[in-house]
């Protein structure tokens, strides 16, 4: 039988004993958990980063994995600590919103289960003293139930969520990953006839700021170098992407910027009519 | 029953084969075992780094964890390899000062048994071919006692204590943390009643080089936004902080820097007296 | 017994989802494996630089390894995704050049299940959708027979291998490691006797574009400070290593650079004979 499963995510880094300690206060719980990194390498006190991380790794793990996040730069006020069961695993997080994203549908708990805490001389580890053995008590099996009430009264972190209107859509840029792919949170499958050829054309543009992406690409080989594109992405929302070159670094964007979205819809009207205000950009 | 645990702290960086293949041959030699990484960012060469992460890291994990820790300038020199027997586990590092901090109790043994060694083509490169291996034979089970002789010599690294006088305590910043907190080696305990009401105001100072922190603060969000203040740190020793930046780069602050803790026994005298020295810096 | 083992070698950094991702749906398939990082900070792209990682790291593991490697410039166009039976284990990368150095030997299929596939919104993160699927199949135990057809033509990357001459060696950099050593492509064995004594002079001289390195040195220590040295590295090839800095950044020395290594015959003519061209900069 596979062994009781962990995900870690935190802003301590990886040049500090802070990981290792939490990890090895689990095993001394649990002995035997397996541990996987989502990462460390949150921007300290980057909440929205680590919650966006969260609820894109934590649906690929199994079922029953324990999720420990601690992105916390409320560490030992009188901020609750939480437990959530979720469509994505049991959740385990302070409760500062960092768990938005997977909060809808989930069962949310406050922990107040203090005799589980352990003796420590200060009160600015809570990683290793309160969230390590709270992930090793459910590691080991234990209910939610037993942490603590019920509440229904989680932080959440504001957000404004997509909106589309005809010829429209709109967001933001919610991360930018490693290759400077801008990933937004506008679902792919708000695109008239996505996956249809129609769709496969020049008519798609996406504008950041004073940027312009034009066309949808299935895959990066299928952008011109340096070219910018947009595509559907691995989250299922789209995303605008440079071959060979780092985009977000390029265009000087940084998450949070807007993104607009538009098409002419190929079956309505004549090909070739420019899109307001787009195509100049386009063509510089 | 829980596998075989061992941790492991190396300066070898995380864009390199050479972390890959320590573990590849532990778990050649000793399948099963389960790897936790304290950190291998340690700065190439930095003993005392690397002591400071083992001290810190070691204590979390359970009893039989055999932790492996390889910054080594002079591998492949005439330089002991030791084992220890600690109450932080058992400690394989080379005999360089790495294991100060746990020396103290430790039963420590210089490795003579080169039959446990793999040939290789160089002599750069022990973490795979000996250190590897000696933490294999003890993560199977073996007994140190069967490694090599006890020894009463192992290198210490050269160290201050700190120092306690009426009114004043002295130490050194060991560590800079992520969140740039500059953790002291003076203990917390040594401060009059640190836990009782009285000493929880702005008489406690703490001095580094031309700057003050004045007041003791139970977690950060205690701290006026850009004040300074002193903490109790998860290792029990004093720390200093600055909420909402990195307090070591605003000061300039490397490890090893000089700092200086006063403050005034409220019992014994009137309120608001002047430390001397200290107030007009508090107040620039 | 020990659980099924899984090496993981990307560009995918350590800030992103994506190595969780990857992870999380590899336990959701293959429950137990355990996970071993070689490395996920090959700079994007960067085939070679992962190339030599992973034939690097590989031969440590135990014998039925499956080692997964995903720098994959190429995600979703029409270039296969291959498993290799070798020496070094079950590899399951893109063809692109990646195996290159484990490909002697091996068996190489092209993976043609897509019903093992998972379904996913977009084309961008094969990681997660095809090769983790692939990896989880092998290490429940799948044959790579099921897999897809043995192939002829995967792709290799261009090298030129490096080659002998009486009295010189010539190569190139092929990698630069976390300490600024230079570690080539030259095998160590092809030094004249390179383990007698004679040859543990300052005959032996290494010229990497202005600069040159004069002695074999067994250890870093016998390096004098701040001079350069040849040694046998871990590898069984030559390296370049400056005792106490950073030799690549000295010399500002990339990848690819070439090296020629020249040495006198001592046996064949007097000593103190000057080696043409080299002895002026080895005094400078």
């Amino acid at each position: 039988m596979a062994p009781p499963l962990l995900t870690l995510l935190t802003d301590f880094g990886l040049d500090d004993y802070y990981v290792a300690a939490v990890k090895g206060t689990v095993l001394r719980l649990a002995p035997g958990t397996q541990l996987v990194d989502i990462s460390h390498q949150i921007e300290p006190g980057n909440i929205a980063a680590a919650s966006f991380l969260l609820a894109a790794a934590a649906p690929a793990f199994p079922e029953g994995t324990v999720h420990l996040a601690v992105v916390d730069p409320g560490v030992g006020s009188q901020r609750r600590i939480l437990v959530a069961e979720s469509a994505a695993g049991l959740l385990v997080a302070p409760d500062n919103g960092l768990l938005t994203p997977l909060l809808p549908g989930a069962r949310v708990r406050s922990v107040e289960c203090a005799d589980l805490f352990l003796a420590a001389p200060g009160a600015t580890f809570h990683g290793r003293d309160r969230f390590a053995p709270i992930a090793a008590f459910l590691l080991r099996g234990g209910s939610p139930t037993d942490l603590g009430p019920e509440i229904a009264d989680p932080v959440h972190l504001a957000r404004t969520p997509p909106r589309r209107e005809p010829g429209l859509l709109a967001g933001v840029v919610i991360h930018i990953d490693r290759f400077g792919n801008l990933i937004t949170d506008i679902p792919a499958a708000w695109l008239p006839a996505a996956t249809g050829p129609a769709a496969r054309t020049t008519e798609i543009v996406a504008r950041v700021g004073s940027h312009t992406a034009a066309g949808l690409a299935d895959h990066y080989e299928q952008i011109p170098r340096y070219g910018v594109a947009v595509m559907i992405g691995s989250l299922g929302t789209l995303e605008l992407a440079m071959r060979g070159e780092d985009l977000a670094r390029r265009w000087g964007v940084d998450p949070g910027a807007a993104v607009q979205v538009r098409w002419r819809d190929t079956m309505a009207g004549p090909r070739g009519r420019e899109l307001p205000g787009e195509a100049k950009e386009r063509v510089e």
